[in-house]
């Protein structure tokens, strides 16, 4: 089974992740949920990410708001991807979240996903795995069929709909 | 050996590419790079995305600049993983390609590197690759220390040339 | 009569598409209202858009949020205009679907609305239509007329009021 | 033959509408070249829109930058679609000339194309020109197979220098 | 008694200019409140704005949101002194509204305040009038006192609290 | 003779500062320029604006960067008219400066013009004291006239290129 | 005992500032709270900065919105270090806050924190005192100990509900 | 003597960061200057913020661009002020640094100056130094009596140069 480490900066962002969680469990991807600050818990936050290919995890998605340091901060300890999950905070909208991750200087990337965007960086660690994973592989394509009929059922009944007007 | 396809939407990304080409080279990665455009070759851009799994491609990193679409469009045609490149242009100074690339709404994720941050998008593939990879993975260890050992040589240089004054 | 097809990315669109299709109804303009996903239903959206012409349709209206691809994707796969309608999201104000479909490369336009400007997708729409129908015209002339008449109204019953303090 | 205005708010915008210019000549579309400011000439810039109809104008591009009023301005005075041409100037890069032009109020649409998008705003004037005129969407086609043949030609060349490497 | 021409684009801008309307005839200034559209009323905006001088109009304050054109727009048919009051709309929180107005280009200025600024449009009325009205300046003076006096008993009652804490 | 003062936050404004030096002259009114820091010289700032009425100024304009609190610490400390001169400095674009001014809070205006605006910032300080100057009003006239005909001069070489061509 | 004053532009922005006191209070610092406006009480702003040093006061904090001069126009009457805490309004998000007070020119600094940071622009202030006070150096580590001990429970915490899931 | 720690991410941001240290030297404050990465030399940079206080540094300077976190993670594991100095890199005009350092949350406060202000970071740890060592404060007194002379200078010299036109 497959081990994805999910960081958060903080336990208000939980809502956030929720939807990783969640997509990651339908997956059958074992996640690890952690909650590290890399300002108030640098060391912990460290060692974690230190430790963290060693203990099997495969991918780490951290999930931070404002200034948010925390993927980049792990990726500095690890050679693991990890996915930067930008945190719209009370101010700014994200923006700051977002450029504090993306922008990333030369060396150490964070695979950054939109503002608020769990569902996509679950998808993301989940098309990583799936790189070596047929199994995985398969299920991501039944997954995007699920997906694509999702919205073709929509566009059948907006078809109705508007037929029936 | 590993393959990692590159695709930019014009030619014109060329030399934003080639540091994430080089790199790749660095870790015997092979590199297929194509010149393909989401709006002027759309049906190319979409069967390269299909096939790509096929042909052995293992991750994609997708170049584009302005209203950056690329990314996004070979995205909904693979599972494979998606490298976002945003590449500034002569407007907006490349905000306009990030939020294109990194707000991909639910369900297909684009992992978005920093604008023009083109090392950063290869050392994200071979991270990925490395996952199962560990000649892969001790190579990135090597890279990593010595990216650590460039940085002490400054921080050398400059305590010596504080001295010197 | 006219035919005017209208695309959102996803059903969640539709209070935002909404005036759009009320405005054209008003024009006696048909309307052919789809949704279609540039991401997870590329193909669909790029046969909607290469059959668009053939099947009648004159003018294409695509409404969608976030890294707003759907113009884009269904302009690269037809020669008729196409509008954007820029959605506004949870997140950034519609600045992210603004730029993503204003900015496009050069050869593919997208005529871009204001966020959120769904009535001006549609009279943009309906202007395009008009350009060879002299009664669609004479209606256009009709509304702004209408339209004049609502702010003089406005302004009468504000100077009413004024005087009566 | 067909019949497209341009207009533009001072003569130092010509260097970003001329590419529209020569575009148009491409296809056979005459021009109606203009310089006039929505603010130091306003009468001239209403009289043009007004009349532009009965003189054969079927399309009105309009070229601004700064506070870009002239597109809006000149759609206040016609029934003619008006796409707006953004104009980069020496400050905000372009954000303030875009943002005026494309946030129109409701009743009023301006079609906006990219910071100084001078080929889209021509491409779209002639997609507009074409929906009646088999011939003219035929061009089209021809262009956009041109488009793409130059897209495969860079691409094949690419893929050259990467097999000479 | 002096005039002032208050103009809005809209009757939904009135609970943004309410401020302004109070403030001057707190300074027994007389108003002449107005719906006027940039785009749907063009010709009656240019009629009043042409007019105003004659009629004893000595400033203009023009409110509008989005591409805010109607400050400029009656700026270019009137020498007096137009000031812009940008109004927040539903999407970009003001800064297309602000960016419309302030970034006129050379020639016509427009006299911009805070987005939503109603109360500053009024109190720079009042200055441009007391320029040459002694008593006009010294209410002004009572105005400013007042506001002072307001703010040195806003921190005598802090204080008050703070010692009773 | 009317008297405007200007003042810059440093001498390094002058460039930005002439245009406007030089077109008030051009409308003979004379000039008080000063180099005065809100932050350097802040009691030089506030004497200057304290007494700037008693010596006979009517308006001032105030250039600044960045952080530009010049033109609102001058506005603290007098009623005459204050004008914003917002200047581009090497980062942020202006939009630091610009927002910095418009956005001052309820009871001190700034009356902002555009970023370098220099000649609006003069125009609309002529204005103002038009408003009761009736040679002056008719200069303002005389000048806008030769504004449109300056317009209208390179419409008529636009037009005759164009026939040429 | 040590001294900061805090200083807010008007009593409204309390809600933002009482962290801080609250805070400090927990440090054992003493506050001196005031309200004072940059712009409608300048002497009194220029009189408090200017004599603060002579009283005791240690560090200022100011709190300010929109076109935030407080902090700079007291660091321009002070030596003492400034801390500036950009306060939230309603419109821009708090970025005019942010840029008016952090991008402060050459010669006088203000010590900028995040958007509303409450919290921080205290802990600030207690780090300078900190400096030559091992107590309160002390107390320092104790608290960033609680915050640390604070994101281990909620850490454990979360690792306790996933187990139980 | 005092000690300032001055820490750059990267060897090429010395050009910005030399007039703080020469600024500091001014003031006989000695510099230990530095090349840590937060990213790619984590632990040396951690290394270096712990053991800081110990070695006698008062106050850390950290200047970084794009994603710069070396600020915050300094402060993570210091409780020294650490003053922030965003470096203008080569897109996002600073805003990226800008935020990634002022965002800092609620607990670890960065002490953030304007984007390339170089001499203002200097001056704050000056300032910081000086809340308890009067001869520093006095320099600090003799320093800012030289820019006010030497802005007075500045106006002399336009005010002459402006009686000799």
């Amino acid at each position: 089974m497959h081990l994805v480490g999910i960081v958060m900066g903080s336990q208000s962002d939980l809502p956030v992740v929720k939807p990783a969680i969640e997509l990651l469990k339908y997956f059958n991807v074992s996640v690890e949920l952690r909650v590290l600050s890399a300002h108030r818990t640098p060391e912990e936050a460290a060692s974690y990410a230190k430790d963290a290919y060693e203990r099997g995890v495969e991918v780490i998605i951290a999930a931070a708001g404002k200034a948010a340091h925390l993927p980049g901060v792990l990726a500095a300890y690890t050679l693991l991807p990890v996915i930067g999950l930008p945190v719209k905070s009370s101010t700014m909208d994200g923006l700051d979240s977002l450029l504090s991750m993306v922008q990333m200087p030369k060396g150490i990337p964070v695979a950054t996903v939109a503002i608020n965007g769990s569902e996509n960086a679950a998808l993301l660690a989940v098309q990583m795995l799936a790189m070596k994973d047929k199994d995985l592989y398969n299920a991501l394509c039944e997954y995007r069929k699920k997906m694509r009929e999702d919205v073709l059922k929509q566009d059948e009944n907006i078809q109705r709909q508007m037929r029936e007007l």
